[in-house]
């Protein structure tokens, strides 16, 4: 079961080996939020996102015996590089899973670390049955990208420093915002706040039509997508919560949020040109729920996870050219 | 003078409300460079470059009498921000002289920050004379952007966090990297490291064409540019090294290196792609020279200051187009 102890040995095996992201902040995002908008940079963490602490914390966590079986995985991307990674610092074989979308930075990286990566067709396969066929007799251990009570306590390492670098910035009281995909992030960050700053709430985040938290979150039972491709927040399109996830946001998280992909790429060029981050669309939903959807937000002060930062190069130039002032 | 001592107080003045940004690093860039890439990205410190320590650290030592008299200074733009903030900050009435062709982004952060801008041409115009123009009667406390003591020393805190951080990821001797315009941050981090990692060295680095200081310290006295304009690296382009800063570097730093524009320009989408941090052509020319001067370099280890990331969208696309994987 997923608890802030578990996230407190997780932040122990983690954080020598993770950067402590910086929480940056510009007068200009201010301005059009509103109010206070403070920004987690896990774009800046190794691998390009914060996926890299849950990939250590599940890694690290193997007995001998486990990591001489290998480990398997799906992803689109993110979780795909945080495994991979930790997989070759630690010596294990890793299999990943990733659907023939995914963005080829993200392919490429993935492979460039060691990792074998086995390609699917989101649209027509089911990755269940695709590992499955991979790994028939269950040898490799599957990592779940985010139903995996190490790599929500991985990923709630982020809570444990965001709380700290709130405070250090005189912050008590804020809404947390979160993009979810599964939900591996938030219910990890959710759990931290608890322990460490109950004044603060986590708040999910999602794009328009894959807003399964936000729905779940409102009937208080799994709500599915429709569909869970065609966005370029590829990093967060899953099909519904997690079973692990869900019931730890349903505790403990304010009403899900739901942002347009145009909001999404704005947010994306106003941090490129008032932080001179890269986040990628999927990552950059957070940010936009801040700055454009002030009237669902209580708080004068809102921290952001900007989650990820790998995107291609293309579709980055083509949300400057629309969007860059 | 310009001393270690200066350079600590400013520091005290300074940290308090600067960023410590920080040091990051990428597998893919360590396999380019063939040794240990360390970059310290300040182009996420406030304003988007380390030239907000400077504008602090000179503003913050004036008197109540002088900040009653408001401040000049003139600068392609990174200065002019650094400046404009703690003006603003302190209450202090700034006016700053910005060639024509600076980038607009950097014009109008300038301005949003309450700084009046006086706009000069670069090519016929001098811009001492249009400071005595703007600013007969001297009323005003002229703060150069590298000639000054005080923003020498706001400068040189770069060098204190970067030997600090440097020796927490084991590094004890490193080329230190750093571009020149005038050469303010290249000599207050060369007497930081003086006086705290005496086994690191800095190198100039320049665009080539502008290469005033590697010239000037292979003759040993002060070598001009033919031109002051015609490159992307605008924040870098100054006629000669300052006579404040060319004696430090003379003592201290190693010989200059020169990039190309194309160079520059790669090592600007090799950090987009690698460590998702928005660097300027003239922020990434040290970068440019980690990357692809190797054998101009001695140390297994290299530490780069990507100095700025005030870019306008327009450049960036037309480079993540032309050198984006």
């Amino acid at each position: 079961m997923s608890t802030y102890e578990l996230i407190k040995s997780a932040y122990a095996r983690v954080s020598p080996h993770a950067r402590r992201t910086p929480l940056l902040s510009s007068p200009f995002l201010d301005d059009i939020a509103g109010r206070r908008v403070w920004v987690k940079a896990e774009c800046l963490q190794h691998t390009g996102s914060f996926k890299f602490r849950g990939g250590w914390a599940a890694i690290s966590a193997l007995s001998d015996a486990q990591r001489a079986r290998g480990v398997i995985t799906f992803s689109s991307g993110n979780h795909a590089q945080g495994i991979a990674n930790a997989a070759a610092k630690h010596g294990v074989s890793a299999i990943i899973i990733m659907p023939s979308d995914a963005p080829a930075v993200k392919i490429a990286n993935t492979r460039a670390m060691g990792a074998e990566v086995v390609m699917y067709d989101r649209a027509s396969e089911d990755r269940d049955e695709v590992e499955k066929r991979v790994n028939p007799d269950g040898a490799r251990i599957l990592i779940r990208p985010y139903d995996d009570d190490q790599v929500i306590a991985g990923q709630g390492s982020v809570g444990i420093e965001l709380a700290e670098q709130a405070k250090d910035m005189g912050v008590k009281s804020a809404s947390v915002l979160v993009c979810a995909g599964g939900g591996g992030l938030a219910s990890g960050i959710s759990l931290s706040l608890e322990a460490l700053s109950p004044d603060m709430q986590v708040r999910t985040v999602e794009p328009e039509n894959f807003d399964d938290f936000k729905r779940s979150l409102i009937s208080g039972k799994i709500e599915k997508n429709a569909q869970t491709s065609g966005s370029l927040c590829d990093a967060i399109l899953t099909l519904c919560p997690g079973d692990k996830t869900f019931p730890i946001l349903k505790r403990l998280a304010g009403a899900g949020i739901a942002v347009s992909e145009e909001e999404a790429l704005r947010a994306m060029v106003l941090a490129f040109e008032r932080l001179r981050i890269v986040v990628e669309p999927g990552g950059a939903v957070a940010l936009a729920a801040a700055l454009f959807h002030g009237n669902e937000i209580e708080h004068d002060d809102v921290i952001v996870v900007a989650t990820g930062g790998n995107v291609d190069a293309e579709v980055f130039n083509r949300a400057l050219a629309q969007y860059g002032s």
